[in-house]
């Protein structure tokens, strides 16, 4: 097989990968997609880190860029949408709308992915159970929901009147929050997405029968059937 | 007084407010700073909310741009220099050190920022003591600090061999670790900044003893002794 034009490191579960996948599946790129062995600590291997010294995923190298390689899942998107979107199909163009739009993406990086990541990490991971702290980022959650609920109440998409990266960005925390493992099921304040927060709702949903969307988690679905 | 050319809604404590008044000391913008009393919600009241749906600060209004409204801090700080630092006096002007300036404030506002303030949470706000939440967090403060080390071991600056606003993004975070109130000071592994991670000091200092940075902090004790 001749090179593909991206070599993108993922993981089979973790979100954030598949963000990025499912970007390069719009703008029609070709990538071969590395899941790394996380219990093999092969994100902190020495190959790995030499890309992205975080040793975390997702990293991509562009082989058509001299191996240029960039990791945070958003500055990829960003990078993606800089170089091989120009007209702005999954973008913007207009200054202050790409200002808004890094806006979103902040929020999404800062706001939504370590919170809802702090409710899966002691629900799964941590050692000893602590309901406080699951609690105190339960709520977060669902202060962010709020954040969005009273924009997207106002407007269907975030950024100029048109589904963008920023949008997308969100997609996978959603899908882990309420779809699965469904990290706000347990929450007392919490009666489903379509009922506390309808406009998030909608669009989350208007986000989820993209093709694209659908064909990653789809790949995600038989990466994980296969145990990979 | 006139209009100046910014309105910064900041808060006298909290550590991004400081991050978006020393940019725009380096560029030589005249502001003014609101401070925010978060006691009395003045951070949810419904004239921020107009301009920040998040109800956090910081918020930039841009008087001299319609009253272009923009926050999440990192974002804020990209606005600037888009708009107001042609040349890269403290930013980067090719397209891949952009893109590299752009994973590096997404790593400060994902990775540094989020773990760091969960530490002075549960230190300072929680309603009851839960020491592996802290022990949790410290942990991820000295790999942060580690993944910096590897990079600042082999370099002066994080992107582009200068000082920009990728560097200086980690600043209050920074001062909030090590200097006051010292988030790591009761963590077993942590010996101090200079025995523990040479590069990272080094770096931190050389950004501390920039002119702009000495007089932000230097409001901050003021605003602070007066009891603003």
């Amino acid at each position: 097989m001749a090179q593909p034009h991206f070599t993108l490191y993922s993981h089979k579960f973790g979100p954030n990968g598949w963000k990025v996948a499912i970007v390069l599946e719009e703008l029609g790129l070709e990538y071969e997609s590395l899941y790394l062995d996380f219990q093999k600590q092969e994100q902190k291997s020495p190959e790995h880190l030499k890309h992205n010294p975080n040793g975390r995923i997702p990293t991509l190298i562009d082989h058509k860029n001299n191996d240029f390689a960039i990791w945070e899942s958003d500055a990829i998107l960003l990078y993606l949408v800089e170089k091989y979107d120009p007209e702005g199909k999954i973008s913007v163009t207009d200054f202050q709308e790409k200002m808004q739009l890094l806006q979103w993406l902040f929020f999404q990086a800062s706001g939504q992915g370590p919170y809802f990541g702090q409710v899966g990490y002691f629900k799964f991971l941590h050692h000893e159970p602590l309901p406080g702290a699951i609690e105190r980022y339960q709520k977060e959650m669902m202060r962010v929901f709020g954040v969005l609920e009273s924009v997207l109440s106002e407007r269907e998409w975030l950024v100029g009147n048109k589904f963008t990266i920023a949008d997308l960005s969100f997609i996978p925390w959603n899908i882990v929050a309420v779809d699965k493992p469904g990290l706000l099921k347990d929450y007392e304040g919490f009666h489903g997405l379509e009922q506390d927060f309808p406009a998030v709702s909608r669009w989350h949903n208007a986000i989820l029968v993209r093709p694209t969307v659908k064909k990653v988690y789809e790949v995600k679905d038989q990466v994980n059937a296969e145990g990979h």
